[in-house]
C-alpha cells in the first residue's frame, strides 16, 4: 500500500531515505499561476537544518532544494511540482553494527516485521531526514495560504517539564512579526526569553547526562476563513491529528483545551458567542480551538502536538539482535538530544498541507461557488 | 467534497441525520466468506442506545439494524453491505427556535458558515446519532478482526476530574472476559468500582447544577501482529488519531505515555527489547503504546481519548440569534449529561474499522504475501 | 478492495442486489443548496423501467425511488444524499438449478472464481439491476449540471447492424427539446424514425430466434466549457471511458472519430482552429470529440458505446456445472432481448456523475479561484 | 486537482515536462523483497526510444533511468521509488512562435483555456515525452507480474488502413519468445511481416505528403488468474479503458469483440464453458476478450487501442494566434510520423500497472486469503 502520499486535492508524494541520492516529493495538484521560486522552499528548509545551534546533531548538511518540474516563467503550471534535495554529507561508515541489532525507541523492529528486512543506513525511510520532502511541499502550500491572508504560527510551547507561560490567545496580543522573529531567532523556538533560558539548562543537563528530551509544539492559524473542513470523517481536526501523528516521535495531539477539556463542565468548557465592534461573530473565548463540529469557526485554530524524547542515546540500553541475544547497546553518532526545536517548522508545513487541501475541499461546498466559477452570464 | 466516507480497503459511507428516516452505512470491500447476522451487529448498537441510565439521555430508540445488502446464506457476498437503522423516536416538536440562534459549543454556526443553512433539527448530520452508523460498520469490521484473534478493548478511563487508578498494562494481567464484564455492567463503562462510585457521584453534582461533564476514554488492541501501519503518512497511530478525532466532542488523542512523553526522558522512555520464555521478541514496557514508527510492533496497542463536556446545557448561556443580536438561551431537552460511556463503543467501533483496513492494506507489503495467494505451482 | 465506490469529489458508493431488500446508493460530496424532490430522480428512474416496450423484459417493476438523507426545507444539504429503490417484484422462484452451473456470458464463473461463491438469484450484484443506483445517482448530478448550463443527450446510434445515419453533429442542428422528444418517444431510444423500423424488424427476428441483439450508444455533452479534465491520467476521455466501460455489457469506448481516426491522416483528423461571428474560438472539424489532451475545447463532447448482445438466450446453449460436467442449458425467464435503449439512460448518467466530479476538480486548477471564493476584501 | 497520480495500492505519481529538468516517478505501494535494478527498467525505456527508425522522430535522447530511493541490496524494500530520466538533448530554440499560436490536434488551447497559461516548450506536460515515467513505472510492475507467470504482450495491429491478418487467439499459437522478437525487431512492431512491409510503404507516402498516420495497438495478458478485477465501477475493463485512454493521441478502446460485439447475436457472441483435458474449466471461444462482469475469466485477455494520427505535420494548416486572428501555420521540427510503434511499450507499461493494481486489491477478497496471512496457529 501506499503510505507515502498525502492529501486529496492538494496531493504530495514524498521519496527518499537518509542515505540515498536524497529526499524528494512530487506535488500533484497545486493550483497554476502562484508566483513560486526555490528561495521561497529553502528558507522553510534552512528552519529544519541540523547543525545550526547546540541542541541539534551536529551534522552539516545544505540541504539545498531543487525545482525540477511544474514551474514555467516564475509561475506553477498546475502540473505536478518536483523537488529534490541531494543527500550530500553522508558519512560512508560501516553500518554493519547497527544492522544486526534492534535500537529501543526505534522502529528497526518493526520495519524488519512488515517488510522482512531494513535499509538500515541512518534510519533509511523512518529516519527524521524524510521530513524534509514535508517541509518542502509545505513551503508551497504556505505560499499559496498566505495569498489567501491565511497564516500558520507554530512555536515550542514545552522543552521536557519547562513550558513557556504565556497561552496562545496571550501570544496571539503581540504584533506578528515581532512574535516570529522572537520565536525564530531562539535555537529553542520559545517565545518565552525565561522559559527558554531554563529549557537550556535543562537540555544542558541532559546532554551531560548522555539522555535526550521532548517537548510539546504549539500552532496558531490565523485568517482561516469559517466553514473549513468536512463533517463527519474528513474533520479539520480529524484531518491535523493525522497529519501531526503523522510526523515521527509525535506520541499526542490536542486541540483548543484538548485533555483539560475533560476535565472541565459544559458551562466552563462552552464558549459564548458575541458580535465584535465590526459586527463580525465572534466567540467570548476558545476553548474548542477554532473548530465546532470538526470545521472552523472563523476563530484562530490551535493545537499542541506531544514529542517523545529522541530515542538515540550515548547510554548503555539493553535490547536484542537479529540472532534473538539480548544485549547491550549504546548509542553513538550524530543525535540531536532534542528535537523539538527542528520539528517546529515540520509541524508548520504539516499544517498547510491540510488546511491548503480541507480548502480546495470546500470549494464544492455550495452550489453558490460553483455557479461563481461556472456560470456564463 | 466527501468527508462520510472512510477508509481505503474496507471502505464506509455513513449517511443520515437525527430526523430524517435512519441513520445508515454502506460496506465497500467487506471479504467474502464472514458469516454475519443482524444480532452481530446489534449487540454493539446496543452498547450506545440512549435510555439506559441516569447518566444518559432519556430518549427510548430501539436502535434496531436491517441488513438490506452483501449477504447472501449467512456469509458476505464481497458486495457492498447496507446497514440501516430507521428513525424511531424524533419528537416532531417545534425547531424554529433552535433554528434562529446559534448553540454555544455546537455545530451550528460552522455548518451555516459552511453551506449557507443547516438542518437544525436535532443537530442534522452532527448529532451524536450520526455514530449508529459508525458502530454499525465497526461491529462488522470487529467481527473479522476477532476471525484473527485480534481484540479490541474499550473503556471509561475517566469522568471529569475522577479517573481509574490502574493502568493500561495492569488491566491486562486481569482475564478478558471478566474484564469486559466489569466494564459493561457499569453504566459509566468504568473497570474500578471505586472509581465508578466517585465518578457517579461527580455526576450527579452536575446534573444538580444543571452541567455536563467530559472525560477520557482508553482502548487496548491486543493480538495486533507486529508490521501493521504504513511507515509515512498512513502511520497506524495517525490513522486512529484521524479516526478519534473525528468523533464529535473528541479533543485529544494519545498514544502510550503520550503527552507524559513529551516531559520524560530518553532513557526512561525508551522500551528495552527482551526475549519471552516463548521465544519472542518482546518490549520490557509500553511506553511506545505498540507502535513505533507507526508501525505495531507486537506490543499491545494503548491509546486514549479526550471527550469534552456535553455542551447542551441547561444552564442560562449568551449567544447570537441569526439576525445578529445578542440572546440568553437555555437548552432544554432529552440530553445526555456525559457522552463518554455511551462513546466508549463508538471508540471501539472506530479502531475496529481502522485496524483492518491498515491490515488489508498490508497484504501488499511484500512479494512472498502475492506469491502466496497468486503463485500456482 | 471497494469497487462500488466512484468519484473523487462527487462521491457515490451503490449497493444492493437484484433479489435483496432493494437496490440504493449513497452520494458523499454533493454541493449544498441545490433544489432537488425525487420526482427529479424519478424521470430518470422511469427511463430505465423494465416492462413499457415489446423489447425490454415483460418484468413490471415500479422502481420508486426514495429519499432518505441529504436534502431540508427542499434542498440539499451538503451532507450524504441516501436513496433506495425497494425490489419488489422478485419472483420467489427456484433458484437452485441456475446455482448448479455457470451462464455463458454472465459473470457466475467470474464471481465463484473470485469470492468463492456467489449469490446467484437473478445475477446479484451483476444484475443488470443494479443501474438503477447509478441511474439515481446520475439524476443528481445532471440537476447541477444543468444549473450550469451543461446538458447530455444520449441515444441509440445502432442495434445489431442497423445505425442512424445522421452524425452527432447533424443532430446537433435539430432543436434540442424536440430531438429529445423523438428519442424519447421511440421504444428504441433512436432519432431516426426509418433506421428504428428496421431495427424494430430486426429484433422481432431476433426474438423469433430465440436470439438476442446489442448495439451502439451515442453521447453529446454541450455547454461544457474548455479546461474541464485533468492532464495525464484523469482526463476527461479516460474518465469517461471507465464510466462506461463499467458498465455491464459494454465493450468498445471511442471518442470523436475513433477508431476512425486510427485509419485517417494528420490533415484530415487535425481540427483546424476559427472565431466564431460572436468572436469565440471555436474549431472547424469536431474529430477530436471536443477533447484535447484530456481537456475539454469548449466543443461538443461526442462519444460512443459498444453493447454487446444480452447474454440471456433462449437457445439451446453448452456450459459445464459446478461439478464440472459439461451440459446443455436453454435459458428462461423474463430477459431484455437487447439492452440497448435501456441502457441510453445509464450511459447518460455515467456521463453526468464524470462531467460534475471533474467539474468540481478543477476548481482547484487556478489561483484566481481560490482568490474568488476566499479572499477578503 | 491532482491528475497525474495513478492507482490505490500500487501507486504512482508522474512529473516533468519536455524541456525541463526530467521526466520522473515516484511509486508509492511497491512490495518489499522485488529484486530490480536499473536495467530492469532501462530495457521497457528502450523500446520508446526516439531516432531508432525512420518512423520516429531523429532526436536522439538516451533516456537513461537512474533509481533515486526505495532499493536497497539489490531489493524493493516496500518504501516510495523515485526513478528520473534527465532531459539531455533539448534544443534551445525560440519557442516565441508556437507560444503565440493554438496548434490544431493539440491540446495548446484546452490548457491555456484550464490554467490560464502554458508551458509551450515541446508541449510542456502534455508531450509524448510524458509517457517515459509511465513506461519506467510500468516495468517495474511488469517485473512483478512476471513473478507471478503473468505476462503481457502488445503490439501494432494496424498502421493506417494496414492491418495485421492474424487474430490475438491465433497469434497465442506461436511460441512466446518467438513472437516477442518478431514484433520487438521490426520498426512498427507488427508481428506479420507482409503487413509490415505494406505499412511501411504506406508511412513513406505520407511522410512524402508531409502528413502523418495513426493506428491500431492490441495487448494481450496471459496468465492472469480468474478473479481479478472488481465489480462495478472498478471492472478491469473500465480500468484498462481509463488506463489506455489516458494515453495522448488514443481515442478508443475495445475488449475482446468489441465494437463487432455490438452487431452480432447472444448466440454467436457468447462464448460456451468446457472443461481442459487437464480438467481447467475453460471457453470455446473468447468474444468476451477474457472478461466476464468486470472480472477475469481465466482466458487471455484481449484488448485494442485506436491512436489517432501525429497532429504535428508539416503541411500547412489554418488556426488562430493568442491575438485571435486567423493564420496559416506549418509546424516543422523533430516529429514522429507515426507514433503508434514508439505507444505499443506505452501501453504495455498501462496494461502492467492496471493489473498491478487490481490484483493487490483483490487480496482483501476472501477472509480466506486473511486467514493465509495472518493467522497464526
Amino acid at each position: 500500500m501506499s503510505g507515502s502520499t498525502l492529501g486529496t486535492h492538494f496531493k504530495i508524494s514524498t521519496w527518499g531515505e537518509s542515505h540515498g541520492t536524497g529526499i524528494g516529493v512530487v506535488i500533484d495538484g497545486c493550483p497554476a499561476g502562484v508566483e513560486l521560486c526555490e528561495a521561497d522552499i529553502q528558507t522553510y528548509l534552512d528552519r529544519r537544518k541540523p547543525g545550526q545551534t547546540p541542541y541539534t546533531s551536529p551534522r552539516q548538511e545544505a540541504d539545498l532544494v531543487h525545482l525540477q518540474a511544474g514551474v514555467f516563467d516564475g509561475k506553477t503550471t498546475g502540473t505536478p511540482i518536483s523537488l529534490v534535495i541531494y543527500n550530500t554529507n553522508q558519512k560512508s561508515r560501516d553500518y554493519s553494527e547497527i544492522a544486526s541489532y534492534y535500537r529501543p525507541g526505534h522502529a528497526d523492529y518493526s520495519f524488519d516485521a512488515k517488510y522482512g528486512f531494513r535499509d538500515y543506513r541512518g534510519g533509511g525511510r523512518s529516519s527524521g531526514r524524510e521530513t524534509a520532502g514535508r517541509v518542502a511541499a509545505g513551503a508551497v502550500a504556505a505560499k499559496i495560504l498566505s495569498h489567501l491572508n491565511i497564516f500558520i504560527l507554530t512555536y515550542t510551547r514545552a522543552i521536557g517539564p519547562v513550558a513557556i507561560t504565556a497561552t496562545a490567545d496571550q501570544l496571539l496580543q503581540a504584533k506578528r512579526s515581532s512574535l516570529i522573529q522572537q520565536i525564530r531567532h531562539h535555537p529553542l523556538q520559545m517565545p518565552d526569553p525565561q522559559a527558554a533560558e531554563k529549557a537550556s539548562h535543562y537540555l544542558d543537563q541532559c546532554i551531560r547526562n548522555k539522555d535526550s528530551a521532548g517537548g510539546i509544539i504549539e500552532a496558531i492559524i490565523t485568517g482561516l476563513p469559517a466553514g473549513i473542513g468536512e463533517p463527519v470523517f474528513d474533520k479539520l481536526d480529524a484531518r491535523l491529528a493525522a497529519a501531526i501523528l503523522s510526523i515521527g516521535a509525535v506520541k499526542g495531539f490536542e486541540v483548543g483545551s484538548g485533555f483539560l477539556a475533560a476535565a472541565s463542565t459544559g458551562s466552563n468548557n462552552n464558549d459564548s458567542y458575541t458580535i465584535s465592534h465590526s459586527g463580525q461573530i465572534q466567540k467570548n473565548s476558545n476553548h474548542a480551538g477554532g473548530i465546532l463540529g470538526g470545521i472552523s469557526d472563523g476563530s484562530p485554530v490551535i493545537f499542541r502536538a506531544a514529542i517523545k524524547p529522541t530515542p538515540s542515546i550515548a547510554t548503555t540500553q539493553t535490547t536484542i539482535n537479529t540472532s534473538g541475544e539480548e544485549i547491550s547497546v549504546c548509542i553513538t553518532g550524530r543525535h540531536d538530544p532534542v528535537i523539538v526545536p527542528r520539528a517546529v517548522v515540520v509541524v508548520e508545513a504539516m499544517t498547510a498541507l491540510t488546511v491548503l487541501d480541507l480548502l480546495l475541499a470546500n470549494m464544492g461546498a455550495k452550489i453558490d461557488y460553483l455557479e461563481k466559477i461556472y456560470k456564463r452570464p
